[in-house]
């Protein structure tokens, strides 16, 4: 079947509208038409061949919702007309110790949504800045929100779960104490679910303009972060830091405000490397640094119910498929609160 | 009550033989006739002024065997005669959580054998390169291995208890599968402990030449670190490193060999940073590379009371005091296996 959709030629071409297939729907498939996707920072990255292997055409996007279409005759939990959603991977081997556990996004064969092998034309798998998709049943999410919620659903496939799954795994609570450094797509997520979780919420951000904004999306304080002052007294009492943030920059001045045992992880990889860390600064307070990837398909399903529950959605800017290159453009300068996210409407016409 | 010891009068001098004074024992004291003391490269560091902050006359040692020679009259556990040791801490705020919780290594007010602040002469405590200590007993430990081990147990008092720590912090046991970067002081006590552990020991090495002396320590395999080969045959393998090199070198070749999930632990901190991490090799399995210092009092006793059961010493040289200046050249030269005691009886001429 051929679909419209919005992608790139080259990595130094910009992203136009073109014509793809799909399969048709295998025995364990679902086809679902896509309503809304999500624009990731990892989109542009891999668009613009900033990451190594980006295969072209390249069709990005892995914060897709959309209404199931048509199911494989095996498929028993998705019928046509559900409101679903797909993030970061639609494939993975299904039988090592990652899947047995749910941990396909630790799957060595883990495929991600754009730009991963697949026997699909044309070889590599293509994103959700498109009309349809076709995925096995097991990395298709069931979404519970109203459907007037669901172009704000879309962030949550990828943004979402990337700050849900660390929050979850450095068990972050009440009684938490919970920096998030930076206040973009991840990070803003991140202070909603460690809010939602009823940690005591700390935002970290270099821009005294977002103080007001942060505090409305649940965080308890904010800290400028080039404030010496200000970051000096937290020094110590921090139980978790999830840091957003993927350019370089100073950890040290994060580690020094972890208590004893505290973690700081981080889910973004800077293209050229932070300053390198005093090791000194772990020692002294066992602290720990770790790096935390998506989640796996359970956990974005207890996510996305978790988010339904307590009512989190993304904070969104709609915008028509042909703005694309724009809205890149506008991101790169953070000039977004705090997602785009594409009407996949647009792409009809 | 003046007693000879062994120090440098500034770091650019040599040790030397010299007079010190010890207070009178009060209620909760234990005076300690030292038998032997084990030479960390904390002592060189310290004594040196390569670290900040050295105090004058500098007498080091911190890991101390010897015998109860009084008490203070509240001192319930500890008799005249007892064979007891002391490590890196002899005092602390005793009110803390830290200190609540037994890990006084973490307590803010942790004070030094050596170099640590003190009402007594001079103003700075003095370590066990000297005849006798007098410590609170909170800081006292038992030693029950035999007499005849004494000498050997000395080094348990901050190399045992420095790579004991981590390994029991970080769960480590049967199954495992344990690496331990670096055979010298600390990581030849690393090696017979996780293997006593019932661990699965790979030991790192720069020297093929270690090879048979890292599996007589009870390494199960040994790798030659620059050998690309054989690192890449341990990759995503390892569930904890114990990365005992100070020196600054390439983390990311150690990351990689961590399974998901898995933690190197550093318990040296360079002089200089290491080469900065690659974030990626975190994130990807979701690996953590943390610090850890010394261990806590009860710990420590802990490991003192494993080490008896499991006859588990450290391999040692012995030296006369007056043979300090020289073992610090060898020292620095990897040329000792693996630790220089002093036999502090050599202090009475
Ligand atoms: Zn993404
Ligand atoms: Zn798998
Ligand atoms: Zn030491
Ligand atoms: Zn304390």
């Amino acid at each position: 079947m051929t679909i419209k959709a919005y992608g790139a030629q080259a990595g130094d071409q910009p992203l136009e509208a073109m014509d793809i297939t799909r399969r048709s729907p295998g025995e364990h498939d679902v086809q679902i038409d896509i309503a809304y996707c999500g624009v990731c920072h990892s989109d542009l990255h891999q668009v613009r061949s900033e990451w190594a292997g980006t295969l072209y055409p390249c069709v990005p996007g892995h914060e897709i919702v959309g209404r199931v279409s048509a199911v494989g005759a095996h498929v028993s939990t998705l019928r046509v007309g559900d409101l679903v959603g797909v993030g970061c991977i639609v494939d993975s081997c299904q039988h090592c110790a990652e899947c047995d556990e749910g941990l396909e996004n630790y799957c060595d064969h883990m495929v991600g949504t754009y730009n991963g092998p697949t026997e699909d034309a044309p070889g590599h798998t293509l994103g959700g800045y498109s009309q349809q998709i076709v995925v096995h049943e097991r990395y298709v999410l069931h979404i519970r929100h109203p459907e007037s919620q669901l172009a704000a659903v879309a962030p949550l496939l990828c943004a979402g779960i990337t700050t849900y799954s660390p929050l979850r795994h450095w068990k972050v609570g009440p009684g938490h104490k919970v920096g998030v450094v930076g206040i973009g797509g991840l990070g803003h997520m991140g202070i909603k679910l460690a809010h939602a979780m009823g940690a005591h919420v700390v935002a970290f951000t270099t821009s005294e303009s977002k103080r007001t904004a942060a505090k409305a999306l649940g965080a308890d304080e904010v800290v400028v972060s080039g404030n010496a002052e200000d970051m000096h007294a937290h020094a110590d009492s921090f139980d978790f830091i999830l840091n957003t943030v993927a350019a370089p920059h100073d950890l040290d001045a994060y580690f020094v405000l972890l208590k004893r045992d505290g973690t700081m992880a981080l889910v973004g990889a800077p293209a050229t490397p932070h300053p390198s860390p005093q090791v000194f600064n772990l020692i002294m307070k066992r602290r720990s640094l770790a790096g935390s990837l998506i989640g796996g398909i359970p956990e974005t399903q207890e996510m996305l119910d978790f988010c339904a529950e307590h009512g989190i959605v993304a904070d969104i800017e709609m915008i028509p498929a042909d703005q694309i290159n724009q809205a890149y453009e506008r991101m790169l300068k953070g000039d977004v609160k705090y997602r785009f996210v594409i009407d996949n409407a647009t792409l009809k016409s």
